[in-house]
């Protein structure tokens, strides 16, 4: 864990900004989990993450099965917090031997499976280091896709689970004892694709995943959105701290905020999935966030670069 | 260049097609340029391609803004080599400082505007080695894409331009005599997306890039259709030799086998495009590979794994 706000990473996300040209109308680009692009039946999303060794995984911790099935969930998991469906993926591995390859598309495979998302191509290479790159087309078949941009104040603010059990399990795995429910979370993250189609269909106006921790992704959430946020409390999974929940990042829940709480719960009840935890809401005070009424640290997991 | 058919790499290509699932019919995964996924209103191409540092290119002899054209020209030229558009592009960079990555994104916000292909998100992250991900989704808005599989016995074959072009002015870089046509064509290949379209209109049955030597991808095309190939006579840059035409790679040209010289003619004529060049012909043996009477060696440029 660093710092949140790393310079680099910022700096490196306002060069994009300034190097890229923009949407146009309906469609949205870089600075949410997936881009936006119109189609004249539904929208398109189009995303992309790379997991590197030695950054995002350490092959003595988790298997290559297991960094696979990651590959593609942290991909599906943006598709999710958009209220997409995952369409097809494309992956290119550098670095990797013929049995590495294997065990990588084997975990691959039983993502792609479960979640119906189809890998149809990529690129294999050479390379000193195992890189792992998917990018990922979804769609948002009727409706409208979630950004992170469309929170009002009075909003309330919805996790979809606990929070901390990924990094509760990377802290369990290094110490050597791991503990296997929370070991598994940290190893094969579940994307919350229904959850994500059900906040949308409860009028969602902002949605995020929770992949950097739960302060810094709420705080990108709050920023693009243009309101403050005050939490009550949030929920910590069995094992974790609160630490964990707030800044460790990786669980892959959604946060939302929605305006009715009622539709919220009627819309995940009708889809048959378990009720969002409502941690707080949106405050008309852009500057504002707190946590139990203290100041909450707006820090998380950012990986330097270069 | 190493010698056609590393072991490691088609067991590599062997491994995915046994591991990943089959595409359904009107579609096409693995093993083509791009892959094909249908929608309601065309259809959909998707693709990704990497480049490498210390693999696909060299920092002394290109610089980053030249990999970042690069990195999407490859893309584009996958499309190109479907008879696709591209709609739009996500990029991954591993292991680039903020600096590296201005550059990179410099050159490929050129290619971008120039081919019309916006960079429309993609992902950061630190890493030890230099890693260019880049995944394209491009589409067929009438018409068929054109497969590998395609060609028939008695199509003719046709080259959109001299070959070797790249090769030599990988060569020349590395003597240190840069002749600058030579070294601009490895440095900012030109997707032939045009060219591709205008081969599609013409009735082109099965159509490849030139990414690793004519040799290598026109064999991968005559598989894919089970047809022999008889050329006649390839066309060679002007300061590359044979053997960089036949076996170079990068050059990015098209190859494509069509039924009706005249046809095809009349395409590019059409389009203003200069008129592609008929290099031989599909034949009904499919193990014929035969330049100017005498076995074609098959070999190329193939990037060795791990």
């Amino acid at each position: 864990m660093t710092a949140g706000g790393h310079p680099d990473e910022l700096e490196a996300i306002a060069l994009l900004e300034r190097l890229l040209p923009k949407a146009p109308p309906g469609e949205t680009w870089i600075g949410d989990d997936a881009a936006v692009l119109s189609r004249s039946s539904g929208r398109l999303l189009l995303a992309s993450d790379c997991l590197v060794e030695g950054v995002h995984f350490d092959r003595a911790l988790s298997s290559l099965a297991d960094v696979g099935w990651k590959s593609l969930a942290v991909n599906l998991s943006d598709v999710a917090a958009m209220a997409g469906t995952p369409t097809a993926a494309v992956v290119a591995v550098a670095g990797g031997s013929l049995e590495d390859l294997e065990r990588i598309y084997e975990g691959m495979v039983e993502a792609a499976q479960r979640y119906g998302c189809p890998v149809v191509g990529g690129d294999l290479s050479a390379g000193s280091a195992l890189v792992i790159s998917v990018a990922i087309l979804g769609h948002v078949p009727a409706g409208r896709p979630v950004l992170r941009s469309g929170a009002r104040p009075g909003d309330a603010l919805f996790v979809t689970g606990p929070l901390g059990r990924s990094a509760a399990g990377l802290r369990a795995l290094r110490d050597g004892h791991p503990a296997a429910a929370l070991a598994g979370a940290h190893r094969r993250p579940l994307p919350r694709l229904q959850e994500g189609r059900a906040a949308a269909a409860a009028g969602a106006g902002a949605m995020i995943d929770v992949s950097d921790g739960l302060a810094l992704d709420l705080d990108r959430l709050a920023s693009a959105s243009g309101v403050g946020i005050v939490l009550d409390e949030v929920p910590v999974w069995p094992g974790a701290t609160l630490a964990d929940a707030l800044f460790g990042g990786e669980d892959f829940e959604l946060v939302f905020a929605a305006p009715d709480p009622a539709a919220v719960a009627a819309a995940f009840r009708a889809s048959s999935l378990r009720a969002p935890v409502q941690i707080g809401r949106c405050s008309g005070d852009r500057t504002e966030r707190l946590l139990a009424g203290s100041p909450l640290a707006v820090e998380g997991y950012v990986h330097r670069l270069g």
